[in-house]
Parts: C-alpha cells; sequence; structure tokens
C-alpha cells in the first residue's frame, strides 16, 4: 500500500530547518539539519528548505515520497495550509506553505503547528504511546503543546490545538510575549529562566556563581542550582513550582493518562520532573492524579520531524481510505 | 427502532432528586422532582429515586424505558456504574446504582458525572449544539464541568472528563473544598460567593445593604451589585474576574468553539457573562478568543436529567448497534 511508503517531514524552526524522511514506525532517514538563514527572508529560507528535502530524499534512498508533512511554530492556518505569521519568523505573513511543497514535491502535503505534531509523534512513536488522552508541553524558547484525545490529535477551533504555554500561574506577574502578564512561558521557557535568573542578579547583591558568567543561560540556571548555588536554586524552585501548578490545572481539567514534558529545558531531567511530579501528586484531584504519569518525552530533538511525518502519514492514509472508498 | 423510544432519566442531587422520561429530542415527560431525604440514607434514598422513576413511566404514558440514565456528582466511576463516594452524599461509598437500576428497571443503565451528563446535554439538545468542542462550566453550590470534543463526549482517564472547578485562579488564595487553596470553586461557587460577602462584612465596617439581610446568598450578592452597593459590587467583581481568568485558561487550552456557563449563578445573566465575555476576548491567544463564543446554558434547571436521558439514549444506540452487528 502506499501509505507504507515514507513521507518527507519539514520541520521550520526559527534557528534551524530539520528535514528527513519518516517511515511507518517513526524512523528518520536522510535526516539534515541546517541553519534558518532568516535575514534572508521567506522565499530564500523555503527554496533551502525545499533544497534539504530534495537532498534528504536522495540520501534516505528510499525513493520519492508519498507526502509531504511539515510542522512549524504558530500562528498558521493548519486547516489551509498557510503560515499566517509565526512569531519567530517575523515578516513571514501568508505563506501558502503547503501549496508550495506540494507544486515542489508533487504528492500531497499537510501543515501542522510544531507543538501539535510532537504531540503526535510522542503520541505513536514515544512516551505516550497507546494512551488515550496525552498531553506533551514543549519548554523550550518558548512553552507550548499540544493533546491526542480518545486516541486523535486534538485541533480545536483555532486549530493551535492548544496554547499550553499561556495558562495563568501568576495573575499580574511577569510579562509575557503574548502580551498578558503571569502566564507560564513568562516564567518557564529557557528565555524566562535565563531572565529570572538575570533579573535576581541585577536587582541584588547576593553571591551567586551565575555572575562569573558573560551570559546566563537556563542550562546554566539549571547547573549551578544543581550545584548548591542559592540564588540559581531559588529561580528553579519557582519554575517548577509554575510548571507544577500548570500541570495540575492541565491534569484536572483533561484528565489525561500522561503529560509528556519535551523541549531544550527538561535536559535538566529529574530535578525538573520529580518536583513537578510531587507537586501534581499532592494537588491535583486525587482520582486525576492517581490516573496521570508525568514523564520525559522520549524522541528527544527530532520530534517535530517525527511528528511532522506522522502528519504526512495520515495525510496518505486518509488519502488512500477517500480513493478506495470512491472506487 | 428501540433507540428512539423514551429513556428513564435519574439525577441524584444533594438537595434534590429529579426523574423524567426523557425522549430523542431532549423532551422531558413525566417529570418528579423531589427532596433529597439524606438522613434516611442510602438504602431508603435509593428505593424512593426508584419509586419516583416507576411514577414518571407511569405518568409520560409512554410505555417502558428502553435504558436508564443515571447523574450524580463525584467521585464515582462511571465505567462499573459505581457511587465510590459523592462529596455531596456522605456516606455513600460503593453504591453500585448502575446494577441496582438495571435489577430494578429491567433495561440496561449507565451512570455518568452530573455535570458531564450536562455538557452532553447541552452539546445535544442546548447552546452547544454542532459545535466541535464544548465546554460546559456549572457554577451551583460547587463549581463542576464537562466536555465534548470531536462530538464526543470527553471521559478522560480518571473517569470525571474535567474538573474545570479546581483551576488555580489565586495560588495561595482562599481554602476550596478540595483542600489546596486558589481554585475557583473557592471564589465561584454559589457558596463561596455568599462567604466571600461574608467576610467581607465582618472583617470592615463599610455601609452595605447586605448587612439588612439575616443570611446572605449568592443572589443577594449579585441583586445589590447590580443595585449599586459597593462592597457587593467588590465582590461580584471579584467573581467575575476569576471566573474571566479560569475562561480564559479553558480556552487557551482547549481552543473550544462554545463555553457553555450553567448553575443558578449564571441566573444574575448578563452582569455575569458580559465582564466574563469581556475577559476572554482581551486576554486570551487572539485564534483561540476569536473562535470560542461564551453563552449561557439552554436547559436551566433540567440539564443534569436531560444529560442522563442523553446517557441512556447512547447507551441504547450502541447497544443496538452491537446486536445488529453480532446479527
Amino acid at each position: 500500500m502506499t501509505s507504507q511508503h515514507p513521507v518527507l517531514a519539514l520541520d521550520i524552526g526559527g534557528t534551524k530547518l530539520a528535514v528527513a524522511m519518516v517511515d511507518e514506525r517513526g524512523q528518520t532517514l536522510g535526516l539534515l539539519i541546517e541553519p534558518t538563514d532568516k535575514l534572508r527572508g521567506p522565499d530564500a529560507v523555503i527554496a533551502h528548505l525545499f533544497d534539504m528535502g530534495r537532498r534528504s530524499i536522495e540520501l534516505a534512498g528510499l525513493g520519492s515520497p508519498v507526502a509531504v508533512g511539515i510542522s512549524c511554530g504558530g500562528p498558521l492556518d493548519a486547516a489551509s495550509g498557510v503560515l499566517t505569521g509565526p512569531l519567530h519568523l517575523p515578516g513571514w505573513i501568508d505563506i501558502p506553505i503547503v501549496d508550495l511543497a506540494r507544486e515542489t514535491f508533487g504528492v500531497p502535503a499537510a501543515l501542522e503547528n510544531d507543538a501539535t505534531a510532537a504531540a503526535l509523534a510522542e503520541h505513536r512513536f514515544g512516551a505516550a504511546r497507546g494512551a488515550d488522552t496525552a498531553l506533551y508541553l514543549t519548554l523550550s524558547t518558548g512553552v507550548g503543546g499540544g493533546a491526542v484525545i480518545a486516541g486523535r490529535l486534538h485541533r480545536g477551533a483555532a486549530g493551535n490545538g492548544g496554547e499550553f504555554g499561556h495558562i495563568t500561574v501568576r495573575p499580574g506577574g511577569r510579562l509575557c510575549g503574548c502580551g498578558r502578564n503571569g502566564c507560564l512561558e513568562a516564567y518557564a521557557s529557557g528565555t524566562n529562566i535565563a531572565d529570572r535568573a538575570a533579573d535576581l542578579l541585577t536587582s541584588n547583591d547576593r553571591a551567586s556563581t551565575l555572575r562569573d558568567l558573560p551570559v546566563v543561560r537556563a542550562e546554566h540556571v539549571a547547573a549551578a542550582a544543581a550545584a548548591g548555588d542559592p540564588l540559581a536554586a531559588d529561580v528553579w524552585t519557582e519554575t517548577v513550582e509554575v510548571l507544577g501548578q500548570a500541570i495540575t490545572d492541565l491534569v484536572n481539567v483533561f484528565e489525561p493518562d500522561v503529560v509528556v514534558l519535551g523541549g531544550g529545558v527538561t535536559r535538566s531531567g529529574a530535578m525538573l520532573l520529580e518536583p513537578v511530579r510531587d507537586i501534581v501528586r499532592r494537588t491535583a484531584m486525587p482520582p486525576a492524579a492517581r490516573a496521570a504519569t508525568v514523564t520525559l518525552a522520549a524522541l528527544g530533538d527530532v520530534v517535530c520531524v517525527v511528528g511532522a511525518g506522522a502528519l504526512g502519514h495520515d495525510l496518505s492514509l486518509r488519502l488512500d481510505r477517500e480513493g478506495s472508498s470512491r472506487v
């Protein structure tokens, strides 16, 4: 069947483009990761992306893809396949990426929010396999998420399928990139973890090993907190508190089987996961807390590419079914 | 077909029992509402409930029901049909209500959390008709909720399908009945609206028309706020603020087509709905805010009975399908 053939997966990030052929077991072949040269504008970046696509097809050596799956940060319109204005790609307004990919590769294409695609990938091939209700949170430059409900990707009325980064954790608190105050993203994204540490370093003269660094990043905060630096530990405590609170809210409102945490910030591992699990266990409604497993993502850095591949497979399967039902 | 025949719907509330025959258009026939005599214990109350069922069947004059649908506050186990320990019915531990109903009425029976059943009712027959993703919130003695996703009732891994009353709105704030601080229910339930007013009345000597009342209830607070009483207006402002914040969170994480507000507190009408709509419009992520309609429930006081009826219809349809697929 056509659907067993591999899919070309394109992930459009703000700093890197990731492209691979993805098979039905979620394996990536001919994986290419190259920088996003944003300054050259959408036309040049898309030409580069599609060129990577051609090279990946050749590298993988599996023949032509049956479909193209594309993941990108929002806002985008998945139904029409248009990037309406992704926050991480300034100036990309109303780019019909699905039409462009279809014309270039001569096969059907599908587009989805990258965190939504990642949720699909973790559900199909990763830490949420077999779950009826699965939530995925990515803690990265920003905080995003996606949900699989009754085994199917939840898109929602606005097509982003859940903006978990904008759960209110501290009413009237830190200003978020979305323009509101107190969102989860304003505390728990990599950028904001670093910014909160920088704020503390400038607002008082407490001793901290972080003062020796030219630039403080989230991974420095995690490492210093793990090494016993009290200022870094304070920043980390607030990080796990807001994250635990937001995940408690998600566990209460969705009653998921599993909550999967991915993205760069989760490289901190147990020092993030354990206290968050503990907060959920103590503060979510007992039946919901008992039913939900909170765990780290299994697919690592290629999760969005694998998700884009899964999208392509779903599209191909659906077209096959529609084709055969028409016969 | 069997499925066109009416269903016996039983709603077990803490203060009243509501029973009716419900047809496939969601109409109630032979509706009976009688007090829950909790002090007499589960056996006597259930005997009373089933007696109301027999009378309702006779009153409706439509012959025997094809199924029984039951709604009750949680915690309960919908899958096994057992009331594990409803908070509003102290001492009701592990009551196999579905088995009891099946034995009594000789037809299949189904059980669901009352707010989940209400969500189903509003989706099928009320304010959320035709919505792909619909959320229902009841603001009553407590605050509960339910979700319909992709047109199907969302039960979740714990079977309550969403405890919307326990979204965190004020971290570390008022103590909630669940034992945690700062939940939506601790501010926006009828009981807590009244309690917050009573707290203000005792903690300072501001003038208020509420001081003339022997007991302050939520509807008094709403009426006094509408009449310009400044203390009542402060209580009301906080009510709509926390509710607007919680619904913004729900709109961001579910991206629903519609959020339906029901329960006694919503009798206040536009003075609740309009400011909540305004908060969601201003503070939810723009695509999610544009996609979501926030509106009042359409089915009023019989929503849980209608929901129990819809449950019974679904059960009957499912058994019919399974029966015919077996032939």
